[in-house]
C-alpha cells in the first residue's frame, strides 16, 4: 500500500473541507451567530490537510488503494466536518455529531435532532450544504466507478463521442465532470428560484434546495416541508427530487438536442413506470384518508417522490398509512433511483439487470439450447457486468441482514431496526415506526449510530469500497 | 409441448396418491371415524389417474416439459388431496382445504386451523402422513434437481462411485433414490420408538415423528409440542429437526464408514456454525425470561432447531422474545437447512456460496490481477453454478417482495405480511405477529391464502420449476 500517496489525498480533501467551511463561516457573521466553531475546524482542518500534503510519495496507485482512498476520503469529511457541531455544543456527543455529519455527506438525511428548529442558522446551513456537497461528490464517484461495478454511466461519455469507448472513460472523466457539476448547479439556482417565486423565504429556500439536489432530505423545521403549509412548494420539490433521481447524463442529451436518445432510455422507462406504478397503488390505498383527490394526489406523489429519490422529506405521516402503502414505500427504499443520480438505493438500472437476468436464467434452464444475451438500451450487457450486479444484491442483503441485527439489539420493534438500517444503507433518512416521518434517531446507542454511519457510508459508495477498506487482504503487505 | 405424455405422468403420479390415501382411511375405520371423505377421493384419483395413464404419447421428454411437469405434479397432488379435507365438512371452504395440503405437501407446516383438536384422528393422519411423503418427494426432487441449480447433491453420487462422475447422475438416480428413503424411513421409526419410550402416545408419536423428519411441523395439538409438557420429546424432537435438516448424503457416508468425509463437508461446518451461534445469541438474550439455565437452553435450542430446519413446531411463544431473538429467527428463516435435506429455506450451501462469491469479487476489484476460484469442500465451483446461486437469492427476495406487497393488502402489521410471506417461501410455517407460533393463517383473504400456497410451492420446488411454469415462453409453441 502506497500509504503516503493515500494520505496526500486525504490531505487535499481537507484543505478542499477548509475552503467549503468558509460559506457557514460567512453565514453565522452574517446572521450574527458564534463564528468559532467554524473558525476553530477551518484552522485545524487546513493546518492538517496542508500538512499532509507536504508528504512525498511515489505516484503508483493500485486498484486496493483507490478503493480504500474513496471510502477514508468519504470518512474523514464526516470526522473533520462533525466539528462545527461538537464545538457548538448543541449535540448530546461527538457520535451524535458524526452522525448527523456523515448523513449529510451521504445525502442520507437521518437525524438525530428533536429540535432542529432550535439551533443556529450556520449549524443547520452546514448540515444541509454537507449534503449538498456530498451530492456533488457522489455524482463525480459514480462516474469513475460506476462502470466497473455494473452500475451504468457510460451514457454521458458515449454522449459526448458515439461508438464503443468504455476504454477512454478515464481521459474524459475531468470533461465529464465539469458537465455534471453544471448541470447539479444549474438544477440548485432553478430550484432555489422557484422556492422562492412560491413564497419560501430565501434562507429557507437554499438550505431546502441543497437538500433536495442531493436527495439528502435535510430540513430545518421539525415537521420537515409540512411546516411550510405551501401546496406549490411541495409541487416544485415533488419535481426537483425526481429530476435528481435521473441519470444526469439523460439532462446533457436533453440539452444537446438528443430528446429521442434521453427518452429511450430503459432504465429512464423502468424507472417512471415504478414510480407510476407505485403512485397508482398508494392513491388507490389512502384515497379515503384525504379530503379531495387533488390533495390526496399531491400528498402521494410527494411521499413516493421523497422516498424514491431517497430525499427523505416528509409531508404526511406515512408510519400511519394502510400496511400496503407501507409495503411499497419500503419496496421503493430498495430500489432507489436511477444510476449516476444523486439518489441511493439498489438503482434502478440495477433491478432491471435483476429482472431481466432472473428472467434469461428460467428461459435458460427451459430451453438449455437456446443463446440469449441480456440488453439494456438495445445492447448486450457483458456477463461480468451482469454477474456483479447479482453479487452487489447479495452483499446489500448481507450488510441490511448483519446491520439489522445490531439495531435490533436496542430492542426496538422489527420494524423499527429493519427500516432504520434500510434508510440508512439506502440513504434514504427516515423508516417506519420510530424511526419513521415523524420521528427520528435520537434512541439508539451510540453503538448502533455508529453501526448506521458505516451503514450510510456503505450504501453511499456502491458496497464495495468501505467492504474493501474493511477486509483484511486490502492492509497485507504484498 | 408434449402434453400427452405431461398427462400421462399426472395420471401415474394420482394413482399413486390413491394408494397413499388408503393408509388415512384405514386409520379412520380404526378409529370408528367415517372413511367415506377418504373412500370418495381415493375412487375419483384412481379412476381419472388411471384414465390419464392410458392416453398414448410420444417418449420426448424436454427440459421445459420436465421443469413444468414437476411444478404441475405438486399442484395436482394439493388439488386433489384437498378432498378428504372438503368432504369431511371440518374445513370452511375449499381454497382453506387447498392452502392445508399444499402446506403439507410442500412440508412448510402452515395452519389455516384454529381447533385442530376439535378435528377427525383420520383427518389429521393424512394431514401429517401428507407431509411425510412431501419429505419423502423432496428428497428425490433435490437428487435430481439441485444438481443443475446450484445446489450440492452429488455428494451421494460421488460417494457411490469416487472420480468426477456428474455426467453419470441420471442413470444413478435409481439407486440414489432407494438409499435416500431408507434412511429416510429408518430416521422416521427410530424417532418414533424414541417419542413412544419418553412417554408419548402411539398415534401422537407417529403424526409428530412425520411432522419431523419432513421437517413440516404439523401437530395435532392446538398448542403444538408444548401441550405434551414432556422436556425429553422435546429434546429427542430437537434432534430430529436438526438431523432431518442435513444433507442425507451425509448419513450414507457416515453408514459406510466415510466418518471423515461426512465431517469435512463445508455445508455441515457452516450449518452448525450458524446453528450454534445462534443458540448462543439467543441464550444471552433470553436467558432472563426462564428460571433455569437448562430450561433456557432447552427452550432455545428447541425454536433454533424448529426454525432453521423449516419445521416450525413451537414450545415457546418466540413472538413475545426480545427483538434481537426475533430478528436471528428471521435471518435463520431465509437460511433454511442444507442441501439434500428435507429442510426449506435458501440452504445453507447458497449463503455459503454467496458469502465466498461476495468475498471473492471484493479481492477481484482490489487485486483484479489476480486469479481467484470459489471452492466448496476443496473443489473449485464452476462459474455458471456460482451465477445461478446468486440469481436464485435474487429470484427468492422477488418473489417475497411480491408475496409481502399481495399479503400487506389484508392490512396486517408489515411484521405479519412479511413474516407470512417468508415464512410460506421457506416451508417454515409461523412467522411473527398475527401468524406467530400461538398465531394461525385463518384470518387472510381467499385471494392471500392462494398467494401463500403459491409461495410455498415455489419455495419447496427451488423457486425456477413453478417459475418456469409461469413463464408465458414455456407454454409457446416451437
Amino acid at each position: 500500500m502506497n500509504y503516503k500517496l493515500m494520505l496526500r489525498t486525504l490531505g487535499r480533501t481537507l484543505q478542499l473541507e477548509a475552503i467549503f467551511l468558509v460559506l457557514p463561516f460567512l453565514v453565522t457573521l452574517f446572521y450574527q451567530e458564534d463564528p468559532r466553531p467554524f473558525l476553530y475546524t477551518i484552522l485545524l482542518v487546513a493546518l492538517l490537510g496542508t500538512g499532509l500534503t507536504r508528504l512525498k510519495s511515489k505516484p503508483d496507485f493500485y486498484s486496493r488503494e483507490g478503493y480504500a482512498v474513496v471510502g477514508l476520503i468519504w470518512l474523514v469529511l464526516g470526522l473533520f466536518g462533525a466539528l462545527p457541531f461538537w464545538f457548538s455544543g448543541c449535540f448530546t456527543g461527538y457520535v451524535d455529531c458524526l452522525f448527523e455529519t456523515v448523513s449529510g455527506f451521504t445525502t442520507t438525511g437521518a437525524s438525530i435532532l428533536t429540535d432542529i428548529e432550535s439551533l443556529p442558522r450556520g449549524i443547520l446551513f452546514w448540515r444541509s450544504f454537507s449534503s449538498w456537497l456530498g451530492g456533488m461528490g457522489v455524482l463525480i464517484f459514480t462516474l469513475a466507478f460506476l462502470p466497473k461495478v455494473g452500475g451504468r454511466t457510460q451514457v454521458l461519455v458515449q454522449a459526448e463521442s458515439p461508438g464503443p469507448v468504455s476504454s477512454k472513460l478515464v481521459p474524459k472523466t475531468a470533461q465529464s465532470s465539469q458537465i455534471l457539476y453544471l448541470i447539479y448547479i444549474a438544477l440548485t439556482v432553478l430550484e432555489i428560484l422557484c422556492l422562492r417565486l412560491a413564497g419560501m423565504p430565501l434562507y429557507d429556500s437554499a438550505v431546502t434546495t441543497f437538500a433536495t439536489v442531493c436527495t439528502g432530505g435535510f430540513s430545518v423545521m421539525n415537521n420537515s416541508i409540512a411546516a411550510y403549509g405551501l401546496p406549490a412548494c411541495e409541487i416544485i420539490i415533488t419535481v426537483f427530487m425526481l429530476l435528481c433521481s435521473l441519470n444526469f447524463a439523460l439532462f446533457f442529451l436533453v440539452l444537446t438536442g438528443r430528446w429521442k436518445q434521453a427518452l429511450g432510455s430503459d432504465e429512464l422507462r423502468f424507472f417512471l413506470a415504478a414510480v407510476a406504478a407505485a403512485i397508482a397503488v398508494i392513491f388507490w390505498n389512502v384515497r379515503p384518508l384525504y379530503d379531495t383527490v387533488g390533495e390526496t394526489l399531491r400528498i402521494v406523489c410527494f411521499q413516493v417522490a421523497t422516498v424514491v429519490s431517497t430525499a427523505g422529506f416528509s409531508t404526511a405521516n406515512f408510519a400511519l398509512w394502510p400496511t400496503l402503502s407501507q409495503t411499497v414505500l419500503v419496496l421503493l427504499m430498495f430500489l432507489g433511483g436511477c444510476a449516476g443520480s444523486t439518489a441511493g438505493g439498489l438503482k434502478s438500472s440495477r433491478v432491471l439487470l435483476m429482472i431481466r437476468g432472473g428472467l434469461r436464467t428460467l428461459r435458460r434452464l427451459s430451453h438449455p439450447r437456446e443463446v440469449k444475451v441480456v440488453k439494456l438500451d438495445g445492447k448486450a450487457v457483458s456477463e461480468d457486468t451482469l454477474n456483479t450486479v447479482f453479487v452487489f444484491f447479495s452483499l446489500y442483503c448481507l450488510v441490511l441482514a448483519g446491520a439489522t441485527a445490531l439495531v435490533s439489539l436496542d430492542g426496538g420493534s422489527l420494524t423499527t431496526s429493519f427500516t432504520a438500517a434500510l434508510a440508512c444503507l439506502s440513504n434514504v433518512g427516515p423508516g417506519l415506526d420510530a424511526v419513521g416521518p415523524m420521528g427520528n434517531f435520537a434512541g439508539f446507542s451510540n453503538l448502533n449510530k455508529l453501526v448506521l454511519t458505516l451503514s450510510m457510508l456503505i450504501g453511499r459508495l456502491e458496497i464495495f469500497p468501505i467492504l474493501i477498506l474493511l477486509h483484511p487482504s486490502t492492509w497485507k503487505r504484498n
